[in-house]
């Protein structure tokens, strides 16, 4: 049976890319039938790294049936995950996410949970020698997940060995990596084709506070102002979307990556408290600008407090 | 703050020179202040393999303070962790069993589980060119894990792979496999000391069948008579041990190492119903051999059924 290789729901640039890399290893390396699939559209960054490198894209499933082979990648929380995640047979899991607990296989397998900035860094270090017989385009797509999670190396998750991994790739692909992670996040900036309900959906992650429960969704652009400046819109939309999702409020951080900032919108009371709280910010309209905050998992989640 | 390195409850041989091996690795190759641990005493193979190597005891601690440094080994269940495992920093997680969920981390750490017989092994490829500098005590210690968890390599746990590193050590210590075996199986297997409560609890694990909870032991030994002989009060011993540990039933399978075979005791119908469900075996006294069976991973637990 063929194994099914997988990220999580709103699948981002690694959640896509790595899946491609790891179906690659098991099936032309280890001799394993091997499939990458995703839970969802990839986001315009994703997309983009497909079509920039002539990569498949993968078929999207919704849930997985029992006794299905699968690895579980850039994940490790079975809300991120297909309903009855817990029926397959789960035989692997690469991730670098703090351990949520929830996931159970049936006997031993193979887990590898790394504190790096991105799966597929991790996967470079398994791979091990046989990277030499890596073709180009997959490369690619694991230098475009390494620059994509670590904002061109921006963030506060980037190591010394994702930087390593990246810019050995860059060397041996002849890429620029400035040039393209350009290219990529103007990719990713372009967002006109969203509505504001699948922007508010696009990079979320649940996460409680003190009982209240949020959406904490992180747009990555180049281009803020672009998505400023349907901030009236997105306030309103917000309501439907947390009501729908069954969630107290949420919570959308505009990263800059250039200028290394976050904008908060604010749609209330409850929102300009927690930027209070959280990052010592004083709201004074329906934005709040956070200084030097891009990364959600590392300077966003941690300081979350009402 | 020094690491604090443990493995499971009642200490085994994996779970007592595991801890030894990764918290030298942590000191003296990473520069990270370590020690091993233990959480209660170790059982006689584990405590002829400290003897035998002159290494130093671990300390035995029963439980660990908030925000104690800690890497877990040989296990990822917090039912056979201590109290307040989840209030530790847990820093690193390595094992070979299966995912049960249930630890949580603050963040993103070092986790490395394999389908492989023994934690010894994975913490030699983890170790990597480091072994060079390993001291042979260290080795030795290594050595032992291996042929006490593959039980000379008997067990259907066992992988090519962990065979592989065994004889790799045991060649560089110039160490007879077959003869150092003998000689751990041999301190294994002299339970006089040990009380029949003892024996119950001495490697044993708990685990639930259709509502039923059982506490399933297993007593490795090459001298199965010496434990048989004590059938009687082995059997009246059970119904203690499970009413103080909370467990419907104790199942004790005496595992003859050097024959394969494992020969259950039979306190009663719900226990011979058992064994007529499980292994097809039928039992008309009050013990019933079951031919092959050696392990309780691969073997025991995935059969039981009522």
């Amino acid at each position: 049976m063929t194994v099914q290789v997988f990220g999580h729901k709103s699948p981002d640039t690694d959640s896509t890319g790595s899946p491609i890399i790891w179906a690659w290893y098991l099936s032309e390396i280890k001799g394993i039938p091997a499939t990458p699939a995703l839970l969802g559209e990839p986001n315009t960054e994703a997309a983009f790294m497909l079509q920039r490198w002539e990569l498949e894209k993968p078929a999207i499933i919704d849930d997985v049936a029992d006794g299905t082979p699968v690895v579980i990648v850039d994940t490790n929380n079975p809300a991120e995950l297909p309903a009855n995640i817990n029926g397959a047979d789960i035989q692997g899991i690469i991730d670098h996410h703090k351990l949520v607990g929830g996931l159970e296989t049936k006997g031993p397998i193979d887990i590898t949970i790394r504190p790096v900035a991105c799966t597929a860094t991790i996967m470079h270090d398994l791979i091990g020698d046989d990277m030499s017989r890596m073709p180009n385009r997959i490369k690619c797509a694991m230098l475009t997940c390494i620059l994509s999670d670590t904002l061109e190396f921006r963030s506060p998750t980037t190591t010394d060995h994702d930087r390593a991994v990246a810019e050995k790739l860059a060397g041996q692909l002849g890429i620029s990596i400035p040039d393209y992670a350009a290219e990529m996040f103007a990719a990713k900036s372009d967002v006109s084709a969203f509505s504001d309900a699948e922007l508010l959906r696009m990079d979320s992650k649940e996460y409680e506070v003190e009982g209240t429960r949020f959406r904490v969704s992180v747009l990555e652009t180049t281009a803020p102002a672009t998505v400023l400046a349907r901030t009236d819109s997105l306030i309103e939309t917000m309501q439907t979307v947390a009501a729908e999702d069954g969630v107290d409020q949420v919570l959308l951080f505009v990263v800059d990556i250039l200028n290394e900032e976050a904008t908060l919108l604010v749609p209330n009371d409850l929102v300009k408290s927690l930027a209070a709280s959280s990052f010592g910010a004083s709201a004074t309209s329906d934005t709040v600008v956070l200084p030097g905050v891009v990364s959600r998992k590392k300077q966003i989640i941690p300081n979350l407090k009402l």
